[in-house]
């Protein structure tokens, strides 16, 4: 069933794969419309979404992503109309150049081809994905959660009518209506149909996405990002810092998890985070040396710092919880990073010009920060405009996917009848 | 065990990938006076290889394949001299911006890491693959076949060595001495200390790496390419591409397989390119339309065409043979090439630019040409100096692997203390 998705999505790939910015365009405003004017029904279908949520125990913050209502639809339907002002990323001349014989080689950005993207029980996720993947000229097959069946269904199904009113072929996106695993498994072994696999939610997904795919996958969002206090740090800017990179928002994967601290500036620095901290309840786990600044300080006044276990350190909290260790050097600080991290986004606090660039050389993390939070690793706050997800693998993208990550390339070599 | 490789490999890696050009220069160079130092010994290690493939009843080809004699030796140490010269691709900045809250953004190359290279019994792949790998400031673990383990043991050796007299550290380049499948599947499975693995070899090889491997993969090498000739051909000039594309090497993957021809000139071409071919006694399997040309023209004498099956149609020979097809429209072409392409390299022979462009723009391959043979897919031939192999993949790299292609990039946002 699933190889039927791959046929459809690749035959409607080849008109997308050429499509002009006009007509993708008209497409992004026909689904935007769409969505806008059939509110009500997808507001029908989410209830039965909720409903089934509600008899099957599903926690309060998880039903509260997926309800949608008529602001929430707007929303996206405004995301979609964010795509539409984002340059076509497709077609664009990356390198020129003639070789001696005469041939003149150009190396042209393409579209991916069929992209799959699994999600949970997000329902934005579906006219997010659909409208990136279209704007950058790649047929698409989405895989959501079993949660949101109802309302991903009425989604897409509203949206290929629209894709469809403007004359391109509604199959440039497509949903699996089946939510069993064995769906999933299939679409991670699509090989032939699907370019690349982007899973879209947490560390259970996304490593089952990596064991089982035999597409190429682009693995996303797992987040252990750390908060360096070098030596040469300005405090006061350390603290403003770490208290945005913990607690702007802690579920994310660009929140800090743990905090490296020089052990010239330990004390002064530890105290004041710990302060500031402390008005958001963050809980810290420290090593030795951290637990020893803070019970000598007010800030412990009443308040347990339990000993990091190097599962700690290891940790992803997406909370109100942070890992805290003192460093002797620079080197001690990079190496902690290089052994824990998830090589998302890193940040030094330092005045520095010479440790930060030392730094910033040697951690080998998507995004790598001085004096800034890394909550700023994001398509947005890049200026990407959107993102599909950010990459923590190497190979071809890395941090945020925007549109421009959304492509391949191809060369077009000129000749006039050259041999070898 | 391959855990052990992939630790040493990550730990050899945080100094490779912020080495000096110089570095990494002299220790390239350290190689190849190495390897030709050490001539004898390489030829003592691979001449046990070749007893053991005469004992084992290996084929003659193979056999020549595996061998190594001096001068051999000596073309590998030219092959590692040849990357000194290659510019350092790591640490450039790609792109550059400034955001309205005053971060300051670039996006840099950096070395994928940890690159895996499974291959077969070639042993001057493993000082190719080493130097490509060393130059982009990627530590490399290399897993040949078994047949020539004892020629990539003492090749392995001898660079390691070299490596080790300049003050870098040999654990840059490792060997799996172990040629048993599980090491090859470990190798495919070393997630965490893997970050690219690239397969060089045949068809099987490949299936093999894209069906169980769980780290990241760059499928190479599978090229089902073809030649069009179109309506609006310079007819001498397709006979000499089709004989280039077919005959100057037909064994490699950017020689062309399939020959389709537009029916308006299809008379004159197939007679003068069969009589080209016949030079070369290369064998033609048709559609019917081919077929009845050749019976009506002097190239048949004594000579019967079978009819081409569906497998023709998808089969690389790698031999002196060729499937041809009469084609109605431009528009049948690119849709046969759809069907049937591996995606490698395709061309048109043409003088009409309206439709060159409409072949190149719509022929969703590595490699597109117009009026040129398909042989050029090569990374010496696009002046990149040398390639890793060639991509059929539309992630990360596509078309030849050079040395570009073999960084990842990351973020370095510059701040002063913003948060969001």
């Amino acid at each position: 069933m699933l190889e039927e998705l791959g046929i459809r999505a690749k035959e409607a790939e080849k008109e997308l794969m050429v499509a002009s910015t006009v007509e993708k365009n008209a497409a992004l405003k026909s689904i935007a419309d769409a969505l806008v004017m059939n509110a009500d029904e997808i507001i029908e279908a989410n209830a039965k979404d909720i409903q089934n949520g509600i008899d099957n125990g599903m926690s309060k913050s998880l039903l509260d992503r997926l309800k949608l209502d008529r602001e929430r639809i707007e929303g996206m339907a405004q995301g979609v109309l964010d795509v539409v002002s984002l340059p076509d990323p497709v077609g664009r001349v990356l390198n020129s150049f003639e070789r001696p014989n005469g041939l003149k080689i150009q190396k042209v950005s393409t579209p991916l081809g069929v992209i799959g993207v699994i999600f949970e029980a997000r329902p934005n996720v579906t006219s997010d994905a659909a409208a990136l993947a279209l704007k950058s000229g790649n047929a698409v097959i989405l895989r959501g959660g079993k949660e949101a069946i109802n309302s991903n269904t009425k989604i897409a199904q509203v949206m290929r009518q629209a894709v469809k009113e403007t004359g391109m072929n509604e199959d440039v996106i497509q949903l699996v209506e089946n939510t069993t695993r064995e769906s999933s498994t299939a679409l991670m072994t699509l090989n032939g149909y699907v370019d690349v696999l982007i899973p879209r939610g947490g560390a259970g997904l996304i490593q089952a996405v990596v064991k089982n795919a035999t597409v190429p996958v682009i693995e996303t969002g797992v987040g252990n990002c750390h908060v360096y206090v070098d030596r040469d740090a300005d405090i006061d800017m350390a603290v403003e810092i770490v208290f945005n990179a913990k607690t702007n928002r802690p579920s994310v994967c660009n929140a800090a998890e743990s905090l490296l601290i020089h052990k010239d500036v330990a004390k002064e620095a530890l105290v004041k985070i710990k302060e500031k901290l402390d008005e958001k309840e963050v809980e810290l786990v420290g090593d030795k040396e951290a637990i020893d600044i803070l019970k000598d300080s007010k800030a412990s006044d009443g308040f347990e710092i339990e000993e990091a276990t190097d599962e700690d350190w290891a940790t992803e909290y997406l909370d109100y919880k942070m890992s805290v260790k003192i460093v002797d050097t620079l080197e001690e600080a990079i190496e902690h990073i290089y052994k824990y991290s998830s090589g998302h986004s890193e940040c030094i606090v330092t005045e520095s010009e010479d440790r930060a660039n030392e730094f910033m050389d040697r951690v080998d993390s998507a995004a790598v920060y001085v004096n800034a939070s890394t909550r700023f690793t994001d398509g947005g706050e890049f200026g990407f405009g959107a993102e599909i997800g950010i990459s923590t693998q190497k190979l071809h993208a890395r941090g945020p996917i925007g549109l421009p990550e959304l492509q391949s390339f191809k060369y077009k070599v000129y000749g006039t009848g050259q041999i070898r």
